[in-house]
């Protein structure tokens, strides 16, 4: 039996800032609720009392369409700002309210609110890094560059479309490590070793590996019914590649089932490397 | 009178996946104390009890080092794991719980605990669209090319160093939407007018503007001393490309003191663009 009353519920993300701490959260806690139909608003920047009651009313409105209180993870920081979200028809999930009471206890420090900043490092150093890390993740994709290689914390290799790109970038942007990729291309596998300039940087290489039927798939995105796509091909390549990685005892991670943020996390775990930012 | 026991204190996000959701919820936390000098430890795929017990054993050093618990993040979804977790001399601020059981109570629904999907959507529509998203900003970075506008959702343009390339790639890698970037060159602005290739496709254009003391100490990073980071080169170009987004009619944003997320947030607000990703 279905329970009527949960099929479908309205969810709302109030922050003061970017909203990105109560939509990480939030997801978290949602995907533990599979079966529930969840429709979700991200309400970012409510910053005045103003701003506040037009969002109190966008959840009344909610409320009556789906006759049940929509959820609201808050994080407003303004405690006049939050008594005016507090004032609406939702079932009220703040998610400092009791952390922050918390942590005042344990270390005897009060906290001292400051609305919408925990994602403005704009002039700290981190910025800086981020910047760098991104621009060189983008003047070393694809092995369009080598001679950047001294640079690099990282290099990660694998065969075409296995998320070399993707991952170079998010390990850019998320933690401002210096990353470049380089393709191994058929000619490198057939040689059975890897190009030499890679063996110069052998202690920053990082494989990545993917099952077949994945990379058919993906490769068939970009040219269907190829001999690039097909799963012979990709087998092949695939079997070599991961033949380089065990006879030069390179680190690899077979990505296939992973979002990018795992095969980052991963990277990060397996290598050791630390971040440049913090 | 500085509270010696509050001056250094560890802290651990501990998660069963990624860890990100913790360490998002944390940084916001600990933001709102910044007196207080936390020592961050980030513990990944903590998913057996064994595992468990070296972070316990982690934590506990730590907690004899100091002199004091450390702080403890959980976002563990496993009972079993979080028992252990839970033996360490620590306080614990388990930020699933209590917010699990409201929503349980609220819906009327057991929750179902998976661990460490938070982020995986690897098989979904999700990977794809943001795998797609990225490939199209970086083939379309910098006014490298300009004949796949059409299915660009949004065009980026702004001054040499204004931010279009990372906000392009934060765009497609976090909210899957495809964003294209041109810099307007010295020579656009002297003829103070749009380039004919945007003209065409005004409606998805969004302008960076930024301060000309802060373009002049990011330009000085790559060309010190050069006519390019001078002040007044840079204060000519702003107040032209000003004039051109007023006089065309296009949107922008003073970015001066954004980090990359909050420019992101915000442009996503001010042109009503939606999410290619949920």
């Amino acid at each position: 039996m279905v329970d009527k009353t949960a099929v479908h519920r309205s969810v709302f993300f109030v922050s003061d800032g970017t909203a990105i701490t109560a939509e990480t959260l939030g997801h978290s806690l949602l995907a533990q609720f599979p079966t529930v139909d969840f429709e979700i608003h991200i309400i970012p920047y409510v910053d005045s009392e103003e701003r506040a009651m037009d969002v109190v009313q966008e959840i009344n409105k909610c409320a009556i369409r789906d006759g049940a209180p929509p959820l609201v993870f808050d994080t407003l920081v303004d405690p006049l700002v939050r008594d005016v979200i507090n004032t609406a028809n939702a079932i009220n999930l703040d998610v400092f309210e009791g952390l922050i009471s918390k942590i005042e206890t344990e270390l005897n420090v009060k906290a001292s609110p400051q609305v919408g900043n925990a994602h403005s490092s704009v002039d700290s150093e981190n910025y800086k890094s981020r910047i760098d890390a991104v621009h060189y993740a983008l003047d070393n994709d694809d092995g369009a560059k080598t001679r950047h290689y001294d640079m690099a914390d990282l290099i990660l290799i694998g065969v075409s479309r296995s998320g070399k790109t993707p991952t170079s970038i998010y390990l850019a942007l998320q933690f401002g490590i210096r990353v470049a990729n380089y393709p191994i291309t058929e000619e490198d596998l057939d040689d059975n070793r890897l190009p030499k300039v890679l063996k110069e940087h052998k202690k920053k290489l990082f494989g990545l590996m993917i099952e077949p039927e994945r990379l058919v798939a993906i490769r068939s995105e970009r040219k269907a019914n190829s001999r690039y796509a097909s799963f012979q091909q990709c087998q092949m390549e695939l079997r070599a590649i991961q033949g380089i990685y065990i006879s030069e005892g390179i680190p690899y991670l077979n990505v296939s089932e992973m979002s990018i943020e795992e095969i980052s996390t991963r990277i990060l775990q397996t290598t050791g490397l630390k971040r440049r930012i913090s």
